[in-house]
Formats: C-alpha cells, sequence, structure tokens
C-alpha cells in the first residue's frame, strides 16, 4: 500500500477508578482529574497524539455518568463519537463497540485503543511507537499491542513475553523493537516477575493496542462469535433513533470479558511493539505521590500545609489548612465533602473503602 | 470557729489550649470545649462543685477573647465575677487579682483556685478533699494545695514532697491524707521520677490551691511585695468606671510569676492534701485519646469514619466522612477551616503548629 490508512483512536474511559476516591467519584473520575500535572488524564491522552489522529477520528467509549464530563473536556472531539455503554462489559465488547463505528466510516481504518488514564513521559517517543505500530498492523494484517520495557519486578501487571526471531526470517515490516509475542502471561508472583526481569524477552501489557478494524472484527468473530453476532444485530440502528435501545439490548446479552483474554490470547498473529517512553498507569494514589515533585523532606503539597517533623506525604487540600505533626509516609486527601488519610504502602486499599459505600448505599460519597 | 467560714471559688480561664489545636482557638479555647464527653471543661468544674460553692461565690478569671464564651457557658455565674486580665501574667498576678475581688466581699473568705480545664473522674471524693483542704486552710491559716497521688512516673509534672510527721507532733486539723510540704520539685527526668514514685513520699503539684484570702494577701505582701503594692493601687477604683484603665496600667507593670515560684515555695508553711479522685489535666489530644472510649480496634470515632486496617485511632470530624486505610496511632481532627493530622506521641508538638501561625500572622486560625 502507497497511501497511509487513516487513523483513528478509541478511548477507554469506562473506569471508576476507585482506588482515587475521594476525588475520583462516579461523575468525575480518575481519567477525568488533573491528577499528575497540568491538564487531565483524557486530555492528555488526546492532546499527546498530536497530528497522528485527527480530533474527528477520536472515539471516547465511556458511560452515562461520565458523558457530560467528557464532552466538556474534549470540546474538539465530535459529540457523535462518545460512545455511551449502558453497562460496564470489560474491554471486548468496549472495543467491539468502537469498531463498528470505526468500520462504517474506514472499512480499512486502523484502530489505536488507549486507556484514558495514563501517563507518557516521552510523548515523541510515543508517537513514534505509534507510528511504528500503526504500519505493522497495516501491513502484518495482525493485531498489535504496545508493551512496555519493564525497569523492576512488577507483580501488579500481566507481562508479554516476546519470540526472538532469526534475522533471515523478519518480514520487512519487522524493524527494530518489533517483535512477534509467544505468550501472554497473567500477573506473576514475585520470584517469577524477577525472573521476566532478568530473562529481557518479557514486556509489561500496556493494554495498548493497535489493528484494522477489519482485521480486529474478523478476529471477534473467530474468538467471541457471540459478541460478533450482537455487534452485527446493531448494525442496521446505527445513527437511527432505536441505537440506544438496541444496544441497552445488546448488551443486556453481552457477557463482560476482556480483549487480552477474548481475542488477544487466541489470536493467529500478535505482534507487539517495545516502548520505552516512560510509562505509567497510576494506579494508585502511592504511584501518583511517587511522580509528584517533592521538597526537601519529600513532602507534596497541594494547598496551605504546615509540616512538622513530617515526612514523605503527599496532601491534596486546596483551600484548606492543614498540618501534619509527626508523621511519614502518609497520603492525605481532602475534597469538600470528605477526608482520606491513608498510608503509603495500602494505598490499594483505598478500593476498599469505596467497596464499603457501595455496599452500604452512601451515593452521594461515589 | 464554729461557723463555717464562706467558700469562693476562683477558676483560672485564660489558657490558649495551644495543643488542642485546630478545635482550641483563641476564643474557644480547651476550657469551652467539650473535650472529653458531655459538657465543656469550664462547666463541668463548676459542675462538680456541686454545693460546696454557691454560684454567685464563683469568680472567673480569663481574657478578652474569651470573656464572652465564658459568660454564654456559665450563665449562672454573676457577670461581675467575670474578671478579665488585659494580658495574662502567668498565676500570681492573676490569682492576686481574683483575691481582692473576694477579700471585698469577706475578708476571711476560703479561696478554693481551681484550672478550668482539668477532668476528675470521683466528684464525691473531690469535694471532700476540698471540704478537708477548707477545713485544714482555715484552721492553719496556711496556704494549702492538693497533691494527686502518682500512679506513674510522669515526667510533664512537677512533684510535691511531704513531711510524715510523729503522730504525736500533728495538730488536730492535720486528718489522714493531710501533710506539711517538705519541698516542691520541678518536673524530674526519667529516673528521678520513677525514685519519686517509689519513695511513695512524693505527689504530683495538681495547680489546684485553697487558703483563706486574708492568708494569701498577706504570702503575696511578703513574696511578691510589687505585685501587691499594684493590687493595692487597684482597689480604690474597684466597681467604679476608672476600674479597667486603673487594671490596664496595674498589669503593665506587673512582672509574669507563677503562683508556685512566686508565692508558695516561699510561703513559710505549706499543707497538702493527698487526692486520689482520677485527676487528669488533659494536656494533649494524646491523653483525650487515652481517656477516650473505643472500640475493639482501638478506634474513637466522632464523625462517619470508614476505618479500613486502621487502628489506635482518634478521629474527630463530626459531619465529615473521614476514611483512614492502613493507618495506627495517629489523631485526626477536622474542624471548619483547618485539619490535624498528627502521630499519638507527637502530640505534645502540635503547639509548635499555634507558633507558626502565631509567627506568620495566620490569625484567622489562631
Amino acid at each position: 500500500m502507497d497511501t497511509k490508512p487513516q487513523i483513528y483512536a478509541v478511548i477507554m474511559a469506562g473506569g471508576v477508578g476507585a482506588r482515587f476516591w475521594p476525588r475520583s467519584r462516579e461523575k468525575n473520575p480518575k481519567q477525568l482529574l488533573e491528577i499528575a500535572g497540568e491538564g487531565t488524564m483524557i486530555q492528555n491522552t488526546i492532546r499527546r497524539l498530536g497530528a497522528f489522529v485527527e480530533p474527528k477520528n477520536v472515539f471516547v467509549v465511556t458511560n452515562k455518568m461520565q458523558k457530560d464530563g467528557i464532552m466538556q473536556q474534549l470540546p474538539q472531539v465530535p459529540q457523535a463519537n462518545i460512545l455511551v455503554e449502558p453497562v460496564g462489559r470489560n474491554t471486548a465488547p468496549c472495543i467491539g463497540l468502537a469498531a463498528m463505528f470505526v468500520q462504517r466510516l474506514d472499512p480499512k481504518g486502523i484502530m489505536v485503543v488507549l486507556p484514558a488514564d495514563h501517563l507518557i513521559q516521552d510523548e515523541l517517543e510515543f508517537v513514534r511507537v505509534l507510528e511504528l505500530g500503526a504500519s505493522v498492523a497495516d501491513a502484518s494484517e495482525s493485531l498489535v499491542t504496545i508493551g512496555i520495557q519493564p525497569n523492576r519486578p512488577e507483580t501488579g501487571y500481566g507481562y508479554i513475553q516476546v519470540r526472538e526471531d532469526a534475522e533471515e526470517d523478519r518480514p520487512a515490516f519487522m524493524k527494530e523493537g518489533v517483535f512477534q509475542v509467544k505468550t501472554f502471561a497473567e500477573k506473576p508472583n514475585p520470584q517469577m516477575a524477577q525472573q521476566f526481569l532478568e530473562s529481557g524477552d518479557f514486556l509489561w501489557n500496556s493494554g495498548m493496542f493497535m489493528w484494522r478494524v477489519d482485521v480486529i472484527l474478523s478476529e471477534i468473530q473467530r474468538s467471541l462469535p457471540d459478541l460478533h453476532e450482537r455487534l452485527k444485530q446493531l448494525e442496521p440502528s446505527l445513527g437511527t433513533p432505536m441505537f440506544e435501545q438496541s444496544l441497552d439490548r445488546a448488551y443486556g446479552m453481552v457477557r463482560s470479558i476482556s480483549i487480552d483474554y477474548g481475542v488477544m490470547e487466541k489470536a493467529k498473529s500478535v505482534y507487539v511493539i517495545r516502548g520505552n517512553f516512560g510509562w505509567n498507569d497510576v494506579g494508585s494514589w502511592d504511584e501518583v505521590c511517587r511522580l509528584a515533585p517533592k521538597n526537601e523532606c519529600g513532602n507534596f503539597a497541594n494547598g496551605t500545609i504546615i509540616a512538622v517533623n513530617s515526612k514523605n506525604t503527599y496532601v491534596h487540600a486546596p483551600g484548606k489548612l492543614v498540618a501534619t505533626v509527626g508523621v511519614d509516609d502518609l497520603i492525605i486527601i481532602q475534597t469538600d465533602d470528605a477526608l482520606l488519610v491513608c498510608k503509603k504502602d495500602n494505598s490499594q486499599d483505598v478500593k476498599e473503602v469505596v467497596d464499603y459505600l457501595r455496599r452500604k448505599k452512601m451515593n452521594e460519597f461515589l
């Protein structure tokens, strides 16, 4: 192919960001917050695509609660491109739905699928990797994922093992940093994570994907025929007043399954592009704290903070006076209606607070 | 004497309670707060006197900031009995001023001098000790103080060493639990505190005193002649519109000195009554926490608190949702405008926050 294919971005923005409570709320979750630096996470996700994807080619898949917030934050994205799932069914249905919309515009278009809530430091390198991935996806007619070069034995991510091919076997599109996927590995235990790191042929599964829309739809058809069937049934109502009702019906019958488990791991051929661009999925307050600029005592403060014998604290309390006395390794998040005080090592457990609020139906705090 | 002397209570309520920031504020300090159980500390200080002191015989010495709050909380005390010092000059001038007012009503009246911010568990026993002390003060024409039976080697209090007299030397008023004071000891180091505890003849200096007004005034005259002179100069203006101005002038020239250092330690004869009535001067949030009712995880909560893997926390945040995750031994105090997060062991250092606010002239938080 000589003409460059059109690129479409699909931003997955349905998460609730429970670990970022009390700032992250159902209507205003992690991806809609300025959680690290300037701009909200979803705004930065789209901004950093730059000229690689035109705003009219950006799709956002979200839910009813977040729709208004997303439209406000992304005025450059056409309203018709904000796709609202009636319920969350994990990533496979989300991606299938978006693929249907892309396909209608461009049956051979390239989809770049990105979570809305990741941080990327080296944006030029990131776009270079996307361009490389798009060319591989187009030329190979395969699924492509981005694997992050690991720098620690992380147990919180899935891993991708790459296949080292002999030089002579490599097709032309397999430039430096492009590999065939050998296996997908679940989140490892610490020993395995250490082995993965030392082996040198494992990358972190970033949850970022690229493929031609016809390729992913045929892979869905092969591996998740039920889902494909439901999507096909939706097609006639697309762009009609019936669509919302049809979508409700379809999602009522679609099972919840991830694209990794449902499609990627079963695909005939998957390529991975090795990325090394300062990636961070910002999974917890602890991680935000690690990324934040700190003073000589290791304290970060947003608000008026008086720290007495305190170190390694992260305090977010805009417009409020906070005094910390004799504390360390604490995260303190103050919003208008709630306060979180959390030991850094336990910041994954913030989710338990949200679970509790849900069980007790304390909806005003969700 | 056969007729019982009249009893007057002098409540010292000038403290700022800096260690109880952010609840304790200049206008609403520790003694005006419901800090442990029901009723404010000053209300309880007067309530527990019961029939021992009539409300019309209660004097409160305070400052301009607290006057309104005190009048509101103590409607039973005559307004004329709320004495306002222009500046704080420690306890000797405060007591001298009150003595002048008592003397005018009753030249041989008995003064019971009490801090406004102590807790007492066994109120019947407390009143019994006051009655005993008053009779000793009257019969001996000496200064009388209350010494608390120590139960730990506390380094935060001064101590009183008692003299064990031979039975035959004891005057009739020296009933069980009444001793002559041998020495006053400063706050000890831990080794000395341990020795004091083991010796059995040391009591904690509680800062509660009893004496006849003529006796204390003549002791002030002897040990602090300057102060006595200033008080004498005030007398003609007492009850006239000139009083406030005279008081300003007198206090401008009076030096700051405690009754312990300025009078008690120099007095010819001082008696101490041993008290064992569950006394607590509630010196810090840590102490409040120790006294508070706690759940099985050692947590106390005033407000809506979700505690995940948290223990031994004290949370005061009425009307606010607070979640604690993975924390222990923390004190969390939330007011409308400020938040304190403090490690229990460091609760004495809360004072440093107030010092900082004062240095930076952040007066709205004082």
